[in-house]
């Protein structure tokens, strides 16, 4: 495996303009805890969320948009129907669909639940350590919602996740690793002040997916979404008195990130 | 149809202090990604929102309530009967209720739903140009919950529908429009930043649901809360960085409109 | 009955810097109104929220964190299978458990439901005025979410129920009573603000939720929980333009509330 190589700025930006300029519409079938944070943050980046939730409106609005957010942190069996057919209408109409397998591995439903639709070629997955090595190894799980482990331990999974699933990954951790099994990225960055912020893990698998869209490489999209939320988080974090004048600020960044045609 | 009028200034102000004054207890039936920010709207200018959803609940709340808003934006079977069931408790104690029909015309459940209960008597709809038109025509539909219409092209499609429904109905844009059918205000203002962050129309619609609820004149009421909000919008813009920073300057906004006694 | 005792600064400052340093996990079955303000006062107090819904997976997780919530603000029969879920769960595995009987009394299935489950051996119970004496007495109830009686006359409600039920009982509104049923503390403080942005008094609940978990006196863990609230509402509301530049700070105040040694 070669040594995983830095995302370069120019990268990030030449992404991030393109982002704007197509300005996805993104499905997000996501946990009740962040929905409006996830909104918020695709607003920011010029995007358009919706979040639909009956299962036969899921299906047709999947069918739809240009991209599909998987969320799995507040799952019940109703959801995952609504889930499935939001997949199944997405695979159909070559629409690249996002799993976030919040606490998999911790939890039977979503467990289950994340163990299927994984051969179901998602475009990308996102997950903290624990996550990753959960979904890979069937071992592991977290502490809740938190990660017990860093995402450097965790790379060699996410690389074999990626073979196996057809995805690219990323683990997210102090640092970011995005995977297409073959070639690795990192992404440096971010701030503590983001792990007080409830959402900002989930919100990154809405832009995730949102990048994921984008004509191109995916890999380099990805991992510049990656680097977008965090030199946001960095920026706000330089700001603010603590993680509640964090998130104003954190949108702000999103909203000028770029102009200036730089990072 | 007579030219439409501008509302005054006098008029918002009035309708204002007595919406403070009355501080109505909104039933909010509405969607996931919108309900903390709609509840803080409301707040902020002193009304009392509620969001209760299980169906017999739903029922005994807004017959207390002074007012009830129905969004389909998140909609399912399950919630749909919910909203049935306070619809008719609210027309049977003559409460006063709003209808935002996100999405109407692109996907089904939605659709049927808002098709069929426009004939209960809503006392206010609330939508951009693409559901006012899709509500009226059975056509159209916007991208998503985005409008592919203006609000002007919409103009004719609201009165015909206030006509058929007898609501006062709103149909907001960079211009918005407030009609009975017969009288039409229009309301200036606003700011781009608003279609930035997520849920000021929907929260619009609660304010307009609330203002329904006042003795006087309904047209000039709703359109009041039209205002209330453009102008806060507008004050929040100006000194804001970006969507992030808009929010609580919106909402202190909304505090502090009208307490010098104009707006 | 012997007087109420005012909670001293310094018995404060210990439990909260007990509570940083135990970062308790704090599973909250809340309301769908309140829940990312829930998760972002938890985190910025260093404690880690998480929200299970799922039947099966709310009785799993009951077992595996520190704390439970259960709020009622939006109850479906649904909701209710996996709050009970958890509540046996919590119950088997030692774990306190808190409930938050949102506007009981007023609205049928959250008033049976809360009267069921508060045989079930809660550790703390927290509710404005009318929501303590209508559990107590099975009469009462507010106006929607709000309370119609002051926290003084509802004192006498709250040591029954606290006798009653075992648990320490907590009755908020402009002074803050905390009872064991034998010893009750006095907590002054917070900010009519407050009352100007939805879920301060759930949020409060969760953080109830988390110092019940502590080792040591319940009673005065759970009363600095409450000054620990009333004091960051107090800071924030000295800088705070209104109830939205409110909410960032009181974010803020949380995050840094006793670093200096004191309050």
């Amino acid at each position: 495996m070669p040594q995983p190589d830095l995302i370069s700025d120019a990268t990030v930006v030449e992404s991030l303009l393109l982002f704007r300029q197509h300005a996805p519409l993104v499905h997000c079938i996501t946990n009740d805890v962040v929905q409006t944070f996830t909104a918020n943050v695709l607003l920011a980046l010029n995007a358009s969320p919706a979040m639909v939730v009956d299962v036969n409106e899921a299906a047709q609005f999947s069918a739809l948009a240009d991209a599909l957010l998987i969320n799995v942190g507040t799952i019940t069996p109703e959801r995952s129907q609504a889930m499935r057919a939001a997949i199944d209408a997405a695979c159909q109409n070559g629409k690249p669909w996002t799993l976030d397998p919040v606490a998999v591995g911790v939890l039977s439903l979503r467990s289950e639940f994340c163990q299927q639709i994984v051969s179901q070629q998602p475009a990308t997955i996102r997950g903290n350590g624990s996550e990753i090595m959960a979904l890979t190894q069937q071992t592991g799980g977290g502490r809740g919602v938190d990660s017990l482990h860093g995402s450097d331990i965790a790379l060699q999974a996410a690389q074999q996740l990626a073979q196996r699933s057809g995805a690219i990954v990323v683990v997210t951790g102090e640092i970011d690793y995005v995977t297409d099994g073959e070639r690795t990225l990192v992404v440096p960055g971010g701030a503590a002040l983001m792990t007080r912020v409830v959402g900002t893990g989930c919100a990154l698998s809405a832009v995730v997916a949102g990048f994921a869209a984008l004509p191109g490489d995916r890999l380099y999209h990805v991992a510049s979404a990656c680097r977008v939320m965090s030199c946001a988080g960095e920026r706000a974090a330089r700001q603010a008195s603590g993680p509640g004048s964090f998130t104003p600020l954190f949108l702000d960044a999103l909203w000028t990130l770029g102009a200036e045609g730089g990072i």
